[in-house]
């Protein structure tokens, strides 16, 4: 998508593989500003501390970081072992396990000095893959979008958790993939935008679709069930980190809250993501997928511009003071209307007849 | 309750009614101010801009506000614009206008020039039955927990929302009265404490429990669910800013969305309140109550503290990004379990069996 004008990813290759550049998202909606990492540990460690985030984008991250520690060492011990770092940056994504092994796979018959041009040329492949999918999502998610604006006949009405735009990936987004497409073919929408705490991801959303022209509201995460009271809201429309074999959503904390009142209210409620972020290996979400706490003092601080308009951070509840940090829900299957995948739109139970390879790898 | 060890209400008469002291609630958790107001425009505008905040709390600075008006103007005429105004101060709260009726029924009887000193009269006696009530609250709730921990053998993890504690009324509370006099009675319990944007009231509930030395711990809005799902809470205790005569609950916006969650995870939903937040009037609250809709800056203002401690406000959402900020919901009848009433707890459907006498105050 274009940032003042230029086409912009959220994460490129330099060097021939070298080196890749990304977005400090943590600086955003305030600054935007670029890095450059040629070093695995420093990619990982974006990851971490979500200078890169979104499940398919921490995804092909991971592609990267473990490309760039093949650069350094190819012998099989040591793939071995970043492997497995990276995968414990972020536990709840499965993209980012996707990822890593996918490079791992295929580099592996490789003698280790041939490993790393193998490696940089899959992470290009998959790189511009997750671009194809998440504008195959894109159009799959309009449809549904114009399906609701042919009955309606006034604007959509779409409400959103987090950012699951092309910030959360390497362009187009998931979510609001579907979103821009439709705006694109001139359906009328409108968008609620959760704030999303405690690390308000909604920022990034409201950033993304006012550089669109996506007409769009910003409300606190406590609003959206009081909105689909009143008729004000005609679909939910979110991301995931990780979609189990029977369709239960690891998303944002608070997405199953969003999926309760959707229920209530009778408003359909879809999920949009790439096939990698589904696991085949589990089937009930809710026991099987680990959810990632993180550090009490995203909920202690919050970031925003001081009266002479420099990014600065805040206390705002005492170090004293006792907080947890799930990052992550489950949504049960029973509570989303569909899923919107680059193959397609499924209810949460047919999804293995949409991934049929996907449903026999789970099963071995 | 005490702040620093010195006994203290929410607000008190000062000069045989002259002038009433209150506690600047804006200014917590990190600075506590007392003001002194003697006039009752200047005590409108703190229920406006939530110095005083707390429906039972709203009741009596309103019923102070209107004692203020009728010393300056105590004819019918001045009596019934003030009425009006203040009653538009804060639309969903019901103790407001239950609080400014109750001064102008008492007082209308007596010539204007003995009105004030009956309006003091009253005023001063609402005042201290506002403390009664919630602790007979408080007593009838700590029952309920009690009989969780009688099965439970473990601490009982409540989860609130907003403050309905000590500052949210004269004193004591209503759903934290019930916690204060649990743990006073020994029950180990722990509060989960919603956050609560946009104004994170739940800041001013981690400043009381703190103060008592109740354990809890601070969560953002979305994380509820999560905790449910995961049987981290053992009962959901809220207030309520109006309640209907079929039980259908105005609270603080959110709310709605964690009774969905207690419903669909068997979690008992308890709400407590003062019979004064009970509107005998109306019966479905989702299509009778007024909601408040607030300014949009506070989604966009943030206060804490910055890095040398001064209390400071940061800008998060630009001025120029849509917001929308609906500050109640009304959580339907079939979601709660309980109200906890000065006079008892019952099922929502059997509140008129409760208060008879409203019962038929409604029907009139």
């Amino acid at each position: 998508m274009k940032v003042n004008g230029v086409p912009t990813r959220t994460i490129w290759s330099l060097d021939d593989g070298q080196a890749v550049g990304i977005v400090d998202q943590t600086l955003l909606p305030y600054r935007f500003e670029k890095l450059v990492l040629s070093d695995w540990r420093a990619l990982a460690d974006a990851i971490v501390t979500m200078k890169v985030r979104g499940a398919p984008l921490i995804g092909i991250a991971a592609v990267w970081a473990m490309t760039l520690a093949i650069r350094d060492d190819a012998t099989d011990e040591a793939i071995h072992r970043v492997r497995s770092e990276l995968i414990a940056c972020r536990p709840t994504a499965v993209d980012l396990q996707w990822g890593v092994d996918q490079i791992v796979k295929r580099v592996m018959p490789f003698k280790p000095r041939e490993r790393f041009i193998a490696a940089v040329k899959l992470a290009e492949e998959l790189t511009q893959a997750n671009v194809l999918a998440n504008r195959a999502i894109g159009t799959h998610g309009a449809k549904v979008i114009a399906e609701i604006y042919a009955k309606k006949r006034a604007p959509v009405n779409i409400l959103t958790h987090c950012n699951a735009g092309w910030l959360a990936t390497v362009d187009y987004g998931t979510a609001l993939s579907a979103v821009y497409i439709a705006f694109e073919q001139g359906i009328p929408v409108h968008v609620w935008v959760d704030e999303t705490r405690p690390r308000n991801q909604g920022l990034l959303t409201a950033w993304e679709l006012e550089a669109c022209g996506v007409p769009h509201t910003v409300i606190v995460d406590n609003a959206g069930g009081h909105l689909m009271q009143h008729r004000e809201v005609d679909m939910v429309l979110v991301g995931a980190d990780r979609i189990t074999a029977i369709g239960d959503v690891a998303n944002k904390i608070g997405t199953y809250l969003k999926a309760l009142a959707a229920k209530d209210m009778d408003v359909p409620f879809y999920v949009a993501a790439p096939s990698s972020s589904i696991d085949w290996t589990i089937q009930d979400g809710k026991h099987s997928i680990e959810i990632e706490n993180r550090d009490g003092n995203e909920l202690r601080y919050v970031r925003g511009l001081d009266k002479s308009g420099r990014v600065t951070d805040i206390e705002i509840i005492s170090p004293l003071t006792n907080v947890e940090n799930p990052a992550f829900d489950v949504t049960p299957a029973r509570l989303v209307t569909g899923i919107i995948t680059e193959r397609g739109v499924c209810a949460p139970e047919f999804l293995t007849r949409l991934f049929p390879e996907g449903a026999r790898r789970g099963m071995r």
